[in-house]
């Protein structure tokens, strides 16, 4: 970690303290360097980074642990998408204050995440911010030689494929947030925490990675709302994909909401903070693909077909109507 | 990059347009993909990462330009004193605004630093956040396989030396905030712009590399005061040093303001910024090291001796009297 360790300061020393657990890897020099290194044994190392800003991607009063949680699991899923396997990663934090309420928390919730998924930190910058809290991760997994599974392989007669279920976090984030969906199931606490667990902590799909690798053909993480993730995939592919709205797999919570018109098939599709799998799949090999899948525990629907084309994909109702939607994804800006 | 790049959005596609001209690397896909992959080749990949912020690492009025310099330069300056070769880097921007007459010169200039350096943009993140302008980027570089040169292996006998001049970034954000430097050098434009550009626009010492990992027992980056840092050197090696101040390098401006007494060593000793390198080398290796850092064009000095001990190293005045530092760094907690 490159804070600012000076002796003198009883916050740097803090900063130290809690990270250092979390060093494990013998590349990461128990934090005592400026630099981390990484063995890569005849792999591609895939890099992947993504940050997340207080009040942007997380809410003022999400806990410390579930933040730390998130800030690892949206690059783990990253790392799943790209059928790569974990190794580590490095931690930049921005904080107003080193709060030993918070630190403590934050580090060990991370260091959980760490173990589990075997990903250990390798190094860090703690900077102070007189603004919003970020945390910014950059991760490291290791695939064999060029076998990084791309967003542009996917061919005309593929299946499309997407794990778990589709828009919870997005519900989460109106039900943390309040809103209809809160007032709508205020008689249903046991929905409202699942929406906003899938908000505040994503389930990435890591044991899937080997299998994405084996089988897909392209592969991306749903980070910014299927439709618009679907249409970037189907862009880096030049290819387009048919997409059958009814099979595309919701929750028990978010189906009952769609089906009392709380919602529209548009907040889901276009929702953000998934971290599901989205990928392609040759049809000769869905049938290993499902079976693998299930035995990795993961669940996993196929929701519509690859196409030639170059428009972005349709999605159709139950009458074979498409849907026209007004967004396709999520955007900050 | 994994910025929302939703076909929507201008500003996405901004961002896009102007930082894939900077993904020379195979490995960065153009950009298009969700991750990077990293070859390795037998070679052990060095990690290092280090944030700038607005307000705290640089002011709100340093341009663009400047800025983008500084993000890459403070990372290549850790890359270069563990002895690696840059081998690229991902970026975390964190916007207010995405804003063509910001991000134009940033990328242009940021452009400009990866090609002298040797160091592609391989992927990033770009978030919006509603407070203070973020920086943060991690760096690769290579060695040959367990070659990293670290903080510890500094030895008794050991000479400690130092690149460049120490101190002047320090004085040049004095001058930029217009403080007693300013008004001492209000005669001397040039001083007062070289003082500046020290602190705007570090110079790391990536010429050095492959000379510090031939000769140096021990090494890193000066970024947070020569004293504190030494300090942390001499704690991870667990010895001492003793440092004659008078043959510490400083600029002719800093000399003269000291001499005048406008500030004293410790100012010098404790300021961040300078990105020099500070290393251990054994006496047999001195010639060596000399004769090549002076073929690489890079101004070294040796500045005093490794000792055997574990008390702080000492700073010696001219009459030989020991210092007593008030501060050893400059911390922004």
């Amino acid at each position: 970690m490159t804070q600012n360790n000076n002796p003198t300061s009883g916050e740097d020393s803090l900063i130290a303290r809690y990270f250092k657990p979390l060093a494990t890897d013998p590349g990461a020099f128990n934090l005592d360097d400026d630099a981390a290194a990484l063995k890569a044994a005849g792999e591609d190392i895939v890099v992947t980074t993504d940050a997340i800003v207080e009040g942007v991607h997380f809410l003022p009063d999400d806990p410390p642990d579930t933040l730390a949680r998130k800030a690892l699991r949206v690059n783990l899923s990253d790392i799943a998408a790209k059928g790569a396997v974990p190794s580590g990663f490095v931690l930049t934090l921005a904080l107003r204050q080193a709060d030993e309420a918070w630190l403590k928390p934050f580090a060990e919730a991370l260091g959980e995440d760490a173990a589990h998924f075997g990903c250990p930190l390798l190094g860090g910058d703690t900077v102070s911010t007189p603004g919003p809290l970020m945390i910014s991760v950059t991760a490291f997994g290791r695939v064999p030689e060029g076998r990084m599974v791309h967003r542009s392989g996917a061919h005309p007669g593929d299946r499309v494929v997407v794990t778990g279920t589709i828009g919870d976090a997005a519900l989460g984030l109106d039900v943390l947030r309040s809103g209809l969906v809160a007032e709508t199931l205020v008689g249903d606490p046991v929905a409202r925490e699942m929406l906003a667990s899938r908000y505040r902590v994503p389930q990435p799909r890591n044991a899937l990675a080997r299998i994405v690798r084996a089988h897909a053909s392209a592969a991306m993480d749903v980070s910014d709302g299927l439709a618009g993730d679907l249409t970037k995939l189907c862009a880096a592919s030049r290819v387009t994909a048919v997409i059958d709205v009814q099979s595309i797999p919701l929750s028990q919570a978010a189906a009952g909401l769609l089906a009392r018109k709380v919602i529209g098939i548009e907040t889901l599709l276009a929702g953000g903070d998934d971290y599901e799998i989205l990928c392609a799949v040759p049809g000769h090999r869905m049938d290993a693909f499902t079976r693998e899948a299930r035995q990795a525990g993961v669940a996993m629907t196929a929701i519509g077909g690859v196409i030639a084309g170059h428009s972005p994909p349709s999605f159709l109702d139950a009458q074979g109507r498409e849907l026209a939607l007004q967004r396709l994804s999520y955007s900050h800006f």
